[in-house]
């Protein structure tokens, strides 16, 4: 039977596809949320259900304890493996996706109920759309549209859907290192659809992604937020040495003034500036887009380079200061402030947390405040990856791309991180083929988060003609 | 009939005046929190009722209404005005106070639900314990301890009760304004007990408070949050910006690097000094109450001065950025730094605003980013304020406090506004008299607000004893 037959057949389920998608943002599973793990835990039996009913052998495997800040503990979401075939004459692929979200309240600046998968003008708004639940239905759908026209999948497909992937992976790294030997021993291949397009319209294929540091400094100054008119002045406040070690991090144009990281940043190779230059990207659209006064660089492959090759450093917030809107007059007692920064070859988490930390404390002694101040990384640094895209993997990716879209993808790195990219790279010994089908305008973990229906419906024919060329190589 | 029957009546009563506290502070009437507007109703009816229990004729005054950010209009909780007495031959007592409160959350940091009242240690737990709902139910207490042991209190009483004191007081000054020739014709003294006593067992009278003007800082740099991984690099980020204006404001120990507020401030007098370094103060005690690791001074006379005399600067928080726990990777489209400066004479609020407008743009332009910018006052500025203490309305509120608690009340200024004082003031042309009763560790606008049952019960003896002074004047 022909691809073409398979687009048909996608085409002809669209709206039930779409109604899919619906079902799964509806279920809120915010995994940095603990009111809301159960959500979370719902999510994944409700994948385990919607794979079970393709034919797959489903197994949830526990996942421990996660210790919440005030030392309650709470279970972690168990990581959902199922199995799709287990012909010994096949190939096996394997696919990760995510089931869990970013926080997202309609408050925050959302036109629709971030919850309720919303249809406009081509567009399915909601928290997940495309940030992971999208494409990991695609996967659905795609297998469900081949089973239907009683297409033989030419590989076996193990899945590993997790539930924390926007709070750091908890546990699955443990897991999977477990399963070195087991569940990950046959793998051939593997798929992540978890990362975005360059632009709106045209499909690219990912072969590098940045690693993530996160870092936390908290300041205390008395031992509960007071009056600013009844104590200020009398007393160091903590909020204005967050402010100023915040301050100290960064220039204007984002450039990071912690010398040791420039230092350990992969010099730029000879030709490497034009592979960025001949990417099709429109930076004034770009621009547009993000509604940016000015850029930090209007020239295309040195800001490709910005977001995918070099570091960068956002501060994301402050806990313990008043964040509502209208006035209110207190000196916060205690403030943490949080900032990442995006590493890339050849930076090591363990090595960047070393030299930040440092910083962070050379800082603090030259405030010479009385305050207390700590300064320490969040959750495990994820790595930095790259991969070959000349491998076999990235050719049936790239066949598939075309075979639906009618263009060669682009092949792109991209500025976020996919920690667990380089774990299976690591665990399983093969290629780690990134397969993106949500648009650069998508606004995963921002307000207003969609997917194209032309994207989640084209995804599931690229994700079927992915499996079928996998049965060529 | 002697003060000492009525001490013994209040003493007698005291459990009923708790439970009456109880039920104030049950009512969550947060001004800052447009959904607790209805609260706010609630609480003032409820005053009226107490009022016309006690027989006065009560009318609640219609405030207009108040637009909020998102252009919806909501009314404004009325002034309630209250008149027991009204004899041509004895003068007239108007005793002002607010029935609103700052908002309040378990989750702040509270060891009790704030909004009930829980006794522990002889200290009464809940927001509004002791700003403002505890001196507004003494004066209740106070005059139906009187009127039950038929003592003719020798002043009418005219109310006037707010439910915006937290929030600006908005529409107050107009409504009063109005009332000149009206309400307010025939006043002859003025009293306000909001503020809180120097320690936490001596009383004072208060003769001047600083004023306060109000800031907000907003930077947008692009039209949604980003994701720091996808967008880091490329764009100028507003947090980044903010960060460097607001830690530009203030030294280390808090001094205001603002050149133009300094001249404002009126030069210390030959003397003035002495007048702190007579106050029973505790410097250490201060410091261990607040657990701060240090003070901005450890000089007794320049602790005071530096909460009263001179301004101070407070950072209260940034709206627009992530300020939940746990980590969050995203790059605020648009934030809003909120801070106010304490100002003591000879500032005044509109040159002020001109000057730290002024200087937040000047920095504007030397930080040289392309996002928007926009610094603008808050709620009109407050001034600061001061009264003769040598008036006889203050040597009546002193003899009062020694006939309660044995002492001479210690004369002090606050670091605080109540900017209504002034209004009340210049519309009466007559003293005012702040008269505390909360101790200086009943961490009003903070978390755990309480009033100690001895302050709550004693307050009310002060006030009944104030009532009969002022009929010996």
């Amino acid at each position: 039977m022909s691809l073409e037959a398979v687009k048909k057949e996608i085409d002809a389920n669209s709206h039930r596809f779409i109604e899919r998608l619906r079902d799964a943002v509806a279920i809120p599973s915010v995994s940095a949320d603990p009111e809301r793990r159960s959500d979370v835990l719902h999510m994944i039996d409700w994948a385990a259900k919607h794979l079970e009913a393709l034919g797959a052998d489903c197994q949830q495997i526990p996942n421990g304890t996660q210790q919440l800040p005030d030392g309650t503990e709470i279970v972690l979401p168990p990581v959902l493996f199922a199995e799709l075939g287990k012909d010994p004459k096949k190939k096996t692929l394997l696919v990760y996706g995510h089931l869990d979200v970013q926080p997202a309240e309609k408050s925050d600046g959302w036109n629709t109920d971030p919850f309720v998968l919303t249809e406009k003008d081509g567009k399915l708004y909601g928290r997940g759309s495309s940030d992971d639940k999208g494409p990991v239905l695609a996967w659905m759908n795609a297998i469900e549209a081949l089973k239907k026209l009683n297409i033989d999948i030419p590989v076996n497909i193990k899945f590993c859907l997790e539930g924390m992937e926007e709070n750091g992976s908890e546990g699955l790294e443990d897991i999977l290192t477990r399963e070195k030997d087991g569940y990950l021993k046959d793998v051939d291949f593997c798929c992540i659809s978890d990362s975005q397009w360059l632009g709106k319209t045209k499909p690219c294929l990912t072969y590098g992604l940045r690693g993530i540091c996160y870092y936390f400094v908290e300041i205390q100054g008395v031992s509960q937020d007071l009056h600013s008119g009844i104590f200020g002045g009398s007393v160091y406040e903590p909020m204005n040495d967050l402010l100023w070690v915040l301050s100290q991090l960064s220039a204007v144009d984002g450039k990071i003034h912690i010398p040791e990281i420039h230092q350990m940043v992969a010099p730029v190779k000879e030709g490497e500036r034009e592979l960025y230059e001949s990417i099709d990207f429109d930076i004034d659209e770009y621009r547009k887009d993000l509604g940016a006064f000015d850029l930090t660089t209007m020239d295309k492959a040195e800001l490709l380079m910005r977001r995918w090759r070099y570091p960068s450093l956002s501060v994301h917030g402050i806990e313990g200061a008043f964040s509502s809107p209208g006035a209110k007059t207190v000196i916060p007692a205690k403030v943490v402030g949080k900032f990442s920064i995006r590493i890339v070859p050849n930076m090591k988490p363990n090595e960047v947390d070393d030299a930040v930390v440092a910083h962070l404390n050379k800082l603090w002694s030259q405030r010479g405040s009385p305050n207390r101040f700590k300064a320490y990384p969040g959750h495990e640094g994820g790595k930095c990856w790259s991969a070959d895209p000349a491998d076999p993997n990235y050719q049936a990716g790239a066949r598939a791309m075309k075979a639906v879209f009618g263009v060669e993808p682009d092949l792109v790195r991209e500025g976020c991180s996919i920690p667990i990219t380089i774990t299976f790279q690591e665990l399983t010994g093969k290629n780690v083929l990134l397969l993106p089908i949500c648009a650069s305008d998508d606004m995963a973990h921002s307000q207003n988060e969609k997917m194209n229906v032309r994207n989640y419906i084209e995804g599931t024919k690229v994700m079927a003609a992915y499996l079928m060329e996998l049965g060529k190589l």
